[in-house]
């Protein structure tokens, strides 16, 4: 259940408050130069710090401990794992008996039977992405000349994003957020018809990423008010470059060698500082809930890093997939 | 590529104009009363037939081959196939050379060097979505008390679908749609955390389903312009009811015990009369295309049966996850 | 459970006195040629008809219906399927109370809940490799220039075969054998440490096939018996050839360049036409038990185009992921 | 690719000399008690330290750094690493360019482009298994009451095994041999006809151990000398207890409720101290080659825990799969 991908496949583990959280990465190519340097510009963007983040403040050292050699991989699986520090596990006691509103408190504790480590949101946290970013740097050496690149678009409705955040902290409450991912140099033929389609697997690892509501290809919700005549994307070349990208890059659930142009709608952080109301499961009484633990007051601003890496963990498994086909 | 679930595995097979088309179903327990007559109903919802569809005429009519003894499912897998009758190749041959914009003649070509079968779109024909529907109609029974249904919202931006229809003939172009899909009786627990969340595993088959543009669960699109106090679903009961349903029915990718709800965006069909102009990719001409085929105005229409179904095919499949948990 | 391979998969269905029974092929590159007529060969080979193999007559004609166009694979799924005439239930129905020593129909019945299509064993018979010969006939042309041949050695500890079967004739007995199993023109580097060694993914797909009891590769049980400096096999050239082959061209589970050589024993058929003892297990009585139906007397005859089949389809799935890897 | 299982599913990954090797357990249910105490009686099992194996000596401390809380599983998957700390890479970096005879070393050099880990043997070491054995304490746990218990049956052809060992180090060379494994208290039911059949699955399994070339069930080999009449086992009671076991536990891939049993091959180390010839594969000339590493004389005493970790892994998955079943 915590595996995806074909060939090039990745199996994260790990909790919020656990001593190291990781991923291993399976079936990637020998000989790609990859270091924990290579790292650190993601994981940097994906870290917390500016304003709209959470306090916690991790060094997210990543360490590679398998399937490198000499800085090249080597053919094995590659483990990289990153260690727990500024963990602060007090405040989360209370929620076994007063789960979160729109937080997973509540589902982890019955689909786990009470078993669930719930210290920082456990298995379920936001850190576990870390190892998705770190597959994700090596993907995109693999899908070379694509790239990836996404930004976010606008946080709570807004797209002057440094009013928003202001905002949202003068409101103690959290905003979500849509990001927008495109890449670029796009080759013709990845993915499957039906259940390999780009935008399943995309969509599929897409919803993986904690706070995902939606996901858009190219025209997305607009093209249900459209005709066929204003949809269908004009070709321009015989390479099957279009006049307008309506497609988002995908037809049939196969590249065309447009742009692979996508949306995705985040939510508003579960955890806000804000005083709100829930029930205690133990009494089924409302009571006051203050949250008193570090969290995002928009997500959404971390997230565009993540996304691009779970695109290119895509792209790297299609890529190979399709190169299968050729002698 | 064509197959899809843990336990509960379908695999599909089959073209529009080659002589049967159809669907293997693994892994269902044995027991289940299941025969062709229980198709019949869901397959008509699916067919043809009515304003705004396709004028090709088929029967549709399934072939049980294997996995059913006596009327009950044996624990071997079973196999329905569909002869395809109503055909008529001549009107394809030009595709080849002319690609309809928007279609996947052109990567099918280019991704499959020219073997593909053209005829009807080949293998990236809708009909291929008659074993989804059959499957889903057992994956329906599975999953009992579970109950879903989907409803098509508004075609063409409109929420008067026969007048929407009305208009597209009238404009000789076709039109998209908005379906919705709401899942009640829903337990607690299904799904799991990060890649096989309810909601990854849904957009995945759902974006199997040719057309679709877009989904978003619960507050969708919607949740990136709110603050976390109102999205945050307040709890009502002991059993995880919530007031509001912001959520869908999961968090953290599990379901919670509300309805599992979700919409889908579908493009307007990229076959239509209007004359269009595309490129002829022997001669780097633009050329007129008039498309003589037999093709749905409004594919929308026919989209909640298959809609509902792969619903059910992941729902099973989740829901014998679930019990292989339990001793 | 019922499919098998990463990116060249099969999936099988049917029963031994259903209507149809087949098999669907995924993921096979496009651009082979491949019709009806290739098949007859091997599936003439696995046929009944010959001294020692059962009475039934069946015309084991294939019918492709996808997945192929003007005589060329696609790319899209190949299911073909063949129809079950020659067909006498009649002869079945006490074995649900009265199961065969040495047959599935007792766990059959068990793990299926009595919903089991017992019928000429049902979904456990050995037609069910009808699909598997065909499947191997196109992996036979993806894994070009490899060649795959596997012989019987013996049969009923006889390497006179036609002896063997005169006897087991005249005892009213039924008798099992050894087959061998060796492809040349490997290349190297086929196969994954671990898990995905060649060992690991022949030694599965060899015990699907009714009847097999074990597998060794190269010196197999002999090594046990082997000193190392006996057993290494010492390097020829620099190609990577050895004198002795007693790896049985498998090193780490990936292919070294030398033949690849494995040795299968098959039971004796358990349906004997000899009278002997079970029980009734609505009664608890042992009763005597004849057999009516018409069963091979020694499979092993039929299983060697079965066993290349099944090699073969392993390395086509093989060479094409390691194709994945090279760009 | 180093990735077994559907539902209790185990990925490894490691090097013999890199800093820490592992493994990931996805899919465990939630509450069973398990902590590193739990491990150490199968991890000292498996280790050297007696007559017979290699010298190389590691504390074999496993460190579980996720999925557990309070001693027991959450449902998370588990991850389990051990650091590797006593090991001399300069001994083998000889063996690139003088390969060692019988040795993963060449098609690993030529697999991986020359970017393999060569040192210890890298990924192809028999030290991954330290992952494999530590997931088979919990599968034992998961799957009682059946109990996994196996034996080395002989050692260099001798079942006096002391002495075996002893005349293995008087002649400088390494001995193969015979490891038993025997399951009871098994249910009916466990595995599936055709490609997840208990004797596929534990086979694959099996063969992903280092240094195994055989694998047969209940008769085995001999079944290929038996008439039907001999083989049949008679059954004794409506359980589906029989008289003699010549099954293996094992009727169409599907367990009858006997006790599951297999033997295996093992070759005998290819690293031997005595002097052997080899191929310099950059001059093409035969050298004599002195292995000066630590290695095993007698690897076969090492693998009793580590075939019955591989067999509980695989009824738990099928254990699981089962309850899948059921509602």
């Amino acid at each position: 259940m915590n595996s995806f991908g074909k060939i090039f496949r990745v199996s994260i583990f790990g909790e919020s408050h656990g001593n190291e959280l990781g991923i291993v990465i399976d079936g990637c190519p020998p000989g790609i130069y990859f270091t924990e340097e290579d790292l650190y510009l993601d994981l940097t963007r994906r870290k917390s710090g500016i304003k709209g983040t959470t306090s916690r403040q991790e060094s997210d050292e990543p360490k590679i401990i398998s399937g490198i050699y000499e800085g090249y991989t080597t053919g094995a699986p590659i483990a990289i794992i990153f260690e727990n520090n500024n963990t602060n596990s007090s405040d989360y006691s209370l929620f076994r008996e007063v789960p979160r509103p729109g937080h997973a408190d509540f589902v982890a504790m019955k689909k786990w039977k009470n078993f669930n480590d719930h210290r920082g949101g456990g298995h379920f946290s936001g850190r576990l992405t870390l190892g998705l970013v770190s597959a994700g740097v090596l993907a995109k050496k693999i899908i070379t000349p694509m790239k990836v690149a996404a930004r976010l678009l606008e946080a709570g409705g807004n797209s002057d994003i440094k009013n928003a955040i202001d905002e949202a902290v003068v409101e103690n409450d959290s905003i979500g957020g849509i990001v927008k991912c495109v890449t670029t140099s796009m080759p013709i033929g990845l993915g499957e018809p039906f259940f390999d389609s780009i935008e399943s697997l995309l969509s599929h690892i897409v919803f993986s990423v904690p706070a995902i509501k939606g996901i858009e290809f190219g025209s997305g919700f607009k093209a249900a008010k459209m005709t066929g005549y204003e949809h269908n994307d004009k070709y321009i070349s015989v390479d099957g470059i279009t006049k307008t990208n309506n497609s988002g890059g995908v037809n049939g659930g196969i590249s065309n060698g447009n742009d692979l142009v996508y949306r995705v709608a985040i939510k508003p952080t579960s955890s806000i500082p804000k005083r709100q109301h829930t029930m205690n499961m133990q009494t089924s009484q409302i009571v006051d809930l203050d949250i008193k633990g570090r969290h995002d007051l928009c997500v959404a601003l971390r997230i565009p890093p993540i996304i691009e890496s779970v695109t290119a963990i895509v792209l790297a498994d299609l890529k190979m997939i399709y190169q299968s086909y050729k002698e």
